[in-house]
């Protein structure tokens, strides 16, 4: 069967050098041949192994016929969209590692999908090539997904390790991701949690059936995070991880967010480090259940696309139920700051006596060689917006609150 | 549609019990009812809310051409294979949680089932209700499987977490897991490695498509483990784990054992507790991904034998194409005394000197509160038969050789 590949970035190229490398294995697994016919690119490759695949027509994908399953690995929303749009109201299969995508076109081109009866695969948009997408919605299809909590982002996760395990500040973090290659020069999608957010935005659809909006989400990176913070929280027993988390509440609205938070050395999410992922999944049946890999990287990656081009031919005419409703109600989303949390609050000139006066009782943090002046505490539980109305009359009263940072509850 | 249950044990009641209390969303996801239309077991249940369903016949199943999908949940041999063998046959699918029947008959039926066009699935056999079968063989479909390494019975796992964390003799942790339910009253084929044994057959036959049988695999469990080695092992910076671990070798033939291993605490499967499963799969592709969660109980388990049910009526006039060779070629699997390994020793009477003049440098182990007399150490990496030899050397010397635990490289 013919397919194409639009994109020969760092994904794409591994895709193409996956179908490659590997035709007889792929093919004794699909029970049939996968040919790549075409790759759109606007740049020429002209000593590529395939030199003779490129166009830079996307009409020479769309207009044949023969070509039944096409791959988006573009990245971005313009032209991926509209060709994706194209290729499945042409009845052509589409398999897409763009979450970008997915987090905001996912429910339409599903919808468009389910209309001309082709499938809408995107198994690599979360986690890379840990599976993921089709566990929670195949193996756990029995349960009701109560609530997903993950590291959904290597970059973040890695600088967060260094941070941790060699007491390197986040700017130091930083640049040496970069010079690894795991951060790009414009760092701002991993650290500011953007990348989190589109993946947690997928799960949460594919979980609950509705979709949720990027913007919709509230999202924290972990550039104001620093070595204090960190600190405590190993005192404290526990690691700083930047989380992205969404749960079912009893009233059929969801929670979701992205931020750091502090988690105990017992929970399974605190042992991923480095540029590791996993995804944590509770369903009403199997309870805690965890998915964990690299999340990212050219190979993994391209490796779950492949999965889905073979799961694509070997179904060609056979609908995967994979779907999701569109949802344009703002309450189906609720307000971060009416949920209960507990905060992990770092202040300058704080001290037990004034907190508790605000606060009640609290739960006080040490580490090894803080100033006099810095004191850092645990908030009882509470609503978070009363919570930040706490902290408000703390800083009237001369307190500088520092970083706050939710205790995670996974 | 109709589907038929055999069986109405802890799994199998499970089952009735998710497919009645949840018929409108699994209907919404299958986009189709699914109806038990018949219970078999030779108990009564007269008080079942499904009584009427029951039947001590069979037939009642087996000719009933409107009973597309049977659900196998009795556990062991007989008469589960013949059942199972007959209901495809008959170009019924057949779903299994029965980790002896596919590590026994997995090769036959499997074709059998190909034979008639009809499904055989098994994703609740290992790992319980953790999504383990299905993404190893879907979602990691375009990769080579390396090797699978796991913690793949809860009992034994929380029995060493109770020797590690609590200091917690092996006959109490056992006797423990005997009284919270964990544990058999005949314990045997847990501690013994047998029900390990049969997951790491099923997984390597997955991985490298041709059968294993059980008693073609080294199998050792946890009953010689004492607190002494438990001791070294947090010394040395590792806790020890059963362990049942699979890996194609250069040369086409594969390593299977299940065995107590001592892993270090940076390795994943380190971090694996209490009644926890952990399975770990290193893809061509994707290097290491993990597989997470409760690997039992009664309504995990039911959950994954639920979605297999609804993977079955969805695609009902559809093979999946999981499949693996019959093998009997008893050099496929290689000698585990052939393999090169690290030992972990533990001695009486033994010494630096007497040991390293047999083994050369070895690595010196510590604990608190060792007597004089105990001397443990890790041997040099080299090939088992090799250091069982120089063991029996030490033992001539009057060395008693009191535990041996391979260095686990996961």
């Amino acid at each position: 069967m013919n397919v194409a590949i639009m994109g020969h970035g760092v994904v794409g190229s591994g895709v193409a050098e996956i179908l490659y490398t590997n035709p007889e294995t792929i093919a004794k697994r699909t029970r049939e041949e996968i040919v790549v016919k075409r790759i759109l690119d606007l740049r020429d490759f002209p000593d590529s192994p395939y030199a003779d695949r490129f166009t830079k027509d996307f009409n020479d994908i769309l207009t044949d016929d023969s070509i039944r399953v096409v791959v988006e690995v573009m990245g971005g929303i313009h032209p991926a969209y509209d060709f994706v749009k194209q290729c499945l109201e042409a009845n052509k299969s589409v398999v897409t590692s763009n979450k970008e995508l997915v987090a905001t076109k996912g429910a339409e081109l599903l919808a468009i999908a389910a209309e001309h009866n082709v499938n809408f695969m995107f198994e690599a948009s979360v986690g890379g090539g840990i599976p993921v997408i089709r566990p929670i919605h195949q193996c756990m299809a029995a349960n009701n997904i109560l609530s997903v909590a993950g590291i959904l982002n290597g970059t973040t996760n890695f600088i967060l390790t260094k941070m941790i395990e060699d007491n390197m500040g986040f700017a130091d973090a930083l640049a040496l991701a970069q010079k690894l290659g795991y951060a790009e020069r414009n760092p701002s999608a991993d650290v500011d949690g953007h990348d989190a957010c589109r993946k947690i935005c997928i799960l949460a659809a594919l979980a609950f059936g509705k979709h949720v909006y990027p913007e919709q989400v509230h999202t924290e990176g972990i550039t104001s995070l620093t070595l204090e913070d960190v600190s405590y929280a190993h005192d404290w027993g526990g690691v700083i991880k930047l989380i992205g988390q969404t749960k079912m509440l009893d009233d059929g609205r969801i929670s979701i967010i992205v931020c750091p938070m502090l988690l105990k050395n017992s929970c399974q999410l605190s042992t991923i480090d480095d540029v590791f992922n996993g995804i944590m999944v509770k369903g009403s049946f199997t309870d805690d259940v965890m998915f964990y890999g690299k999340g990212a990287g050219k190979l993994p990656t391209a490796s779950a696309v492949v999965a889905d081009v073979m799961d694509c031919v070997k179904h060609i005419d056979t609908r995967k139920y994979l779907f999701w409703e569109d949802n344009h109600d703002p309450s189906y989303v609720a307000d971060y700051l009416e949920q209960s949390v507990c905060l992990y609050v770092r202040t300058e000139k704080g001290c037990k006596d004034c907190v508790e006066k605000v606060f009640g009782p609290v739960e006080v943090l040490t580490r090894d060689g803080a100033p006099e002046t810095e004191f850092a505490f645990i908030t009882p539980r509470m609503v978070e917006k009363d919570a930040r109305a706490k902290l408000q009359t703390l800083e009237e009263q001369g307190v500088e609150v520092k970083t706050t940072v939710r205790v995670g509850e996974i």
